[in-house]
Order: structure tokens, then C-alpha cells, then sequence
């Protein structure tokens, strides 16, 4: 199969088999709700380029379903009042992003629980699974996804929504270190920017995972 | 004070001063042994950018052990025979990054406990400590340091040590994660190359935490 | 003040100051829901022993918010269909507890989301807090309850709810490894038997923390 | 096989199957050092009833070993200096046990690293595995036992050591947590006194998983 090392094309084969077999996999789509995604001025953690991503990861759950594999959505929710962020000790991104971008207004709406800002903008299924004690920015900490997938005999996770060099990168450092096999088809997710969504999938693919276009992996899991 | 968001200088003040205060800060030095940095054709897994750093780390833990800011060195270890990492499920790593630069000769014995691979070329004083679990990329997992951390009323964390695309970053993530300030002085830091170097710092900056040059730091630290 | 060690009345002082500051702690109260305390003969997991601490509970509670100490309600919730539980790997005491109860008619209701066996019996006011991904035995695993504590600058923790010898002991476990300070007011816990319920306190008040009476605990607190 | 649950004999068959499978199985055994088992006046954490299992312990090891079951030795080490401990948040055991048993005279040596308070009594094979940074009361926290295990494709293990009321009991409630089948064969653990310890069983029996013989679990994995 066809991969990008480094933004390279390159064939892998059997030797990553264990990274390719749709009975041991599960899709894990990152943060694709109104908090990131709506197109208002209210939008509290706009990252517009992933709009681009919501019909294409949308056909590819449903090809994905098709094929036995299980969806987890994981969104990031926080209380009410701000005891697990901003009233405390508020997550880094508050902090650092702001003297990148400017005061971003309706910053401190992000993810209350509750409010549109948490309800997804891609296609949930009955079946679809759903995580959603996200908090910082890995998928994995501080939530169950671990355990679910360890009680779904789930040894591969192929990631999309965003942000590549965030959130889908966090999370791919935590499933490798975790023992999970990463793979990231690179038509489904998107950066900060250009340049970062690049570098993203360049460290993705040398440290932690291969890097697809997930027509390829459709293709692997259906033959 | 100086840091660089996005590679670009910017001056930051008293709103970041829970990110400046030597008294609530360890630094935590990554990796920094001979199994990445021996100039010898056995090198399990070569850093040789990393070389450049050894003696600016030395330097910059003298003097905040001057300051009192306890120095934590992490390292690596695996165990003989494989079972926490080849023998079982590897390292994602070890299948990845061959992809790029091709096979690594002696990488069966990287950070294997008990031989000279896991000696650190950086100084280590008696008052220092010591993590030495480090089995995958984050200084965090699965080691005591998130304990350490808290047992030594630490909140604040500098990190310093290679790779800036991978142990380093994936350990910022983890700390801003568990609710750490993060502060990395860029001159005491290395890459797998420029780019991907340019790339970790722009992401720490605009995600994590501030990105700083080591003299500006113990300047502020002085104050 | 008054504390129970190994059952037997005994005054600490000052040197126990530390567990003992309201501004500093919060209320953990475990598992005090219908799933466990309806009753009914559909009633999941049924625990009747601990119907007699919901009135008292909810007496301790008031007090303590009226001096200012948060209450963290946490619940176990599991997903319907049983991909983390039983449809994977079912939870231990759905086991091991049939060998001495017998069979537990509805327990494969237990805790799933969106059913009534996951409210509360006891209050929970407005600014009260929810934890609510319980899957297993422990308040910490795998939920976000020592992020949330941590970000609360929370170091002592009080337990009440049930059970005294299963999900209050382990909490306890899990909250002592963290360093955090335990007290377990043992007029506010029950366990599955008078034997098995000092056996849990026994146990707490030589290894974890202190056990107290509430009143001598809200006293103290409001010296 | 037979089984205790609540102390009482009683016959278990196909329906636990996972929990006995060699070839899925490893021995934890946990602090058989001579921090705990000396017989001197120095000795600084006594736990003189474990002395007893000593001998049988060893003898278990052997046979497992000849079935290819690994055996993986725990044992707590704490830093020189007392930065994960004493000089801190000390261990909470170390504040409520001495209200039990008076002061502990030598307390301060537990498990310090290069003493011979943890060197193990019980034999260690040169294939057997160690952890070793338990700073706490739980084999799981804060090591890399739960990675180790998953690397060796690890389902079920078998506790020994000691206490049954403190740190067996502890790590049980982890494993069961995290997925593991629980085995503790009740010959080869011993608790603070024959009433704690009789608790702890119940306790395991109960919720966590399988109180066995160690005879009749090595027939049972022999057959």
C-alpha cells in the first residue's frame, strides 16, 4: 500500500499487515463539533480548514461502518463554571494560541457542556461510539478510550478530524506509547496551517504511525 | 520577556510569570545519552544534531542548580531479552523510521539496561535526579516523573535534550496536559533536522508553552 | 480529633492538620444512584445498606457547602450495547460476585447511559460537580476526577457513598498513591457486610488515611 | 478447581477458563525484599508473617517457570534525598500506621535505592523480569507493569507477596480495572494480621477475581 514518509510516496507490504486488518481496528475522529468547525463569529476555537474534511470523513465512516469497523467520536466537554479549565489552571492553548492569533473572543464558551458548541457536525450512526471527557487535548487523557478500546481487542486506530499538528498528533504519540498501531489517512484531517499540517504528518510518519490517503485504506481493508 | 511564537520574537510579561518562577520549576533533561549521541558507527540510534547541546545543557544546569532549580535527567531503558519492546509489540518508531533513513544497524540495542548505551554524556550532579523508565517517547510514560513531579511541589517544567520533533515534544504535550507550564529555551534543544526542529518549536509555541533562549530565562529566573 | 484506628477511638492533633483544611478539600461521594440503592427487584446491583446514609449524606453535604468545601457526585455510567463492559471484557465482580450472591437477575442494566438506574438518589445542587465515566471500581479509573482535582488545587479528599470495601477502598488506594489526603467519615459509608465494612475502614485507617465521624469532621472544620 | 469465595470452598469450572490459561499468564509478585522480611532491629518496614511464604513462594516460581509462566519481581524503591517521599507528601502509610503500631524506628530507610533493604529474599531467575519503581502501595503505580504486561500479551496474573490488605489488594483492584483476570493463590500471600488478611481475601473473592490454592492452580495448569 501506498504511504507518505516524510510527505514521500512510498509502497509498504506485509510487514505492516498488523496496521491494516479492519478486525482489529477502530476509527478515532477527533473534535469534528460546532466549537471548532461553525462558521459564525461566536465560533469559540475556530479552525475553518477542517471544514473541508466533514463530507470526506463522513463517506468514509460510512464505507468504514460497511466494513465492520467500529467509530468512536471523541469530543472535548467542559463544566459549566470552569473548575476542570478555566477556573483553575486554563489549558495551555489559552495561554500560548492567543499571542499567535490575537484575543480570540468567545474563547471561554469552548466545549461547555450543554451548548451547541459540543454537538457534532459529521454523521453519528446508532452504533457509532462516543467519548467525550476530553479535556485538554489528547484523546486519550483524561478519558476511557483506553479502556474501550482495550475491552473492543482494538490493536490498530486510524485517526482523522483535527488538528494535525494538535490534537491528531497527541493522540498519536499516546496510542503508540500505548501500544496501539497509528494510522493517519491525510485527506481527512487538517492543521493549524498549511505548513503545520505538513510538519504534522512528516512527525507522524517517521516517529509514530504510516501516513495514507484513506481511498488506499479502504482499498487494503476490502480486499 | 523574550520568546518566540511561531519563530518569531515577542515580548511576554507578568502574565506569564507562573511560567517564570524558579521555585516552582525542575528542569527535565531528555535523553541525553550515549545510545543517540556517541559518534561511533554503533550507535543505536543516532542524534548527532544533539551533540551541539551537550555542553550549552551543561552549562544552563549549573547555573539554575545555582538558582536552586532541581535538574531531573530522563532516560531511556529497556530490558534485556526485549519483553517491554522488540520481543513483544515495538516500538512504533522502529518500524517508521527506517522507512526514511533506512535500516538502523544496531538499533536491537538501543537503551538496553546495564550497557554503556544508556551512560549520560551530560553531567549529572549528586543533588540531581534521576527517571529512568522512559520505555516509549514521553518522559511522562510509563515513568514516575507526573509523581516526582507533585511530590516535589513542581508546576512548572523546562525541557531541554533531543528530539525536539518527538521525546521532547511529546513530553510537552503530556505536561500541559497534566495541567504543567511548559518552557522550552530552543537553544538547548535539537531536531531530527531543521525543518522538523523549526516545526516542533512552532507547534510548542502556538499549543504548549513558551519558547524561549536559555540566556533569557536564567536573566529572568535572576531577577 | 476523634479518629478510628483499626475500629478503636483515638485523638490526633496538629500533625493531621493538613487533612483536615476545608480549604483545601472537597467531597467525593461514589456511587450513590438507583443502579445500586432503588428499591426494587429489578434494581441492578443492588447495595441495601446504603439507603441508610442517603439522608445523612445529603445532611453532611449541605454543611459542607455552606463552609465552602465542593461536592464531586461521581456515578458509573457504561455504554449501551456493552463495548466497555460486557460485550468485551465483562468488569470482575460481574464474575466473581455471582459465586456468593448467586445469580443478579438485571445486572446487565447496571449503569447503562440514559436509563434511571444512573440518577442520583442523594442532592446534587446546582454548583455541586458530576464525574461521571466511571467504568470499574475506582472514582480515578478511568475518569478525569484528579484532573479536575488538581485543577481545583484540591489535596484532601472525603469519602462517602458505597461500597465501603470495594469502590470507597480502591478510591482511597488510587487517591493516597496520588498523594492526596484521605478521610472517610465511616457514618457516611456502607459496605456489602458489617464484616466486610469494618474490615474496609480497618484497612483504610492503618494504610490510607483517617477515618472519622462526620460530626467531628464538620467541627473541626468549623473552628 | 477449587476456589475460595468469602473463605468457603467451592468448585469452579469452564466458565473461568481465561483465568487459568498458562500461555496467557504471569506471576507479580510483589516486594519480597529485605525492607519488609529482614529479621533485625533495622529492618525498616516489618512484615515478619510474609517470612513464611518465603520458601513456598519459590517453589511456586519454579514449577511456573518450568510451565514457561514469567514471573515478574515488584519491588518499591524510593530516591536518596527523599524527593518522591519523605520530603515531600510522605506515603500516607507512613503517617496512619505508626497510630497502630507506635513508631516505626527505621521508617525513613524503606526501600531506599543501593541499600539492602531492596534486595529480594525470594529467588529471581535470570529470566525473570523486574519492576522496580513502586513508590507506592500498587505494583500498577506509578510503573510500567500495565505496559510490560501488554507487550508480553499478558491476560491474567497471579498475585504473591505481600500485604493481602495493602498492597496485594491494591494492585488486584488495578488489574481488575485495567482488564486483567486476578488470581491470588491464598498460600502465598500474608496480610499485616490473620484478621486483615482474611479481609483482603474476602475482599478479592468478592470483587476482583480468583482465591485458589497454589497446588491446585498448578495442577490445573498442567493439565
Amino acid at each position: 500500500m501506498r504511504v507518505f514518509v516524510y510527505g514521500k510516496p512510498q509502497e509498504v507490504g506485509e510487514e505492516f499487515a498488523d496496521h491494516l486488518d479492519p478486525r482489529k481496528t477502530a476509527v478515532v475522529s477527533i473534535d469534528m463539533h460546532r466549537g471548532h468547525l461553525e462558521d459564525s463569529p461566536d465560533c469559540p476555537c475556530p479552525a475553518p480548514r477542517a471544514r473541508d474534511v466533514v463530507a470526506p470523513i463522513d463517506a468514509f465512516h460510512a464505507r468504514a461502518r460497511a466494513l465492520g469497523v467500529p467509530i468512536i467520536h471523541v469530543r472535548s466537554v467542559l463544566r459549566r463554571g470552569g473548575a476542570d479549565d478555566i477556573a483553575g489552571i486554563p489549558s495551555a492553548w489559552r495561554r500560548t494560541f492567543p499571542l499567535h492569533v490575537g484575543p480570540i473572543p468567545n474563547s471561554d464558551a469552548h466545549a461547555i457542556e450543554g451548548t451547541r458548541w459540543t454537538e457534532f457536525v459529521t454523521h453519528v450512526a446508532p452504533e457509532d461510539l462516543i467519548v467525550e471527557t476530553k479535556r485538554r487535548l489528547s484523546a486519550f487523557y483524561p478519558t476511557d478510550l483506553d479502556l474501550l478500546l482495550r475491552n473492543m481487542d482494538v490493536k490498530t486506530i486510524v485517526l482523522d478530524g483535527g488538528f494535525t499538528d494538535c490534537c491528531i498528533l497527541n493522540t498519536a504519540f499516546d496510542a503508540a506509547n500505548r501500544t496501539y498501531r497509528v494510522v493517519v489517512p491525510r485527506d481527512l484531517v487538517r492543521g493549524t496551517d498549511a505548513y503545520l499540517e505538513e510538519a504534522g504528518l512528516a512527525i507522524i510518519s517517521l516517529h509514530l504511525g504510516l501516513v495514507t490517503e484513506s481511498a488506499d485504506l479502504l482499498s487494503e481493508w476490502g480486499r
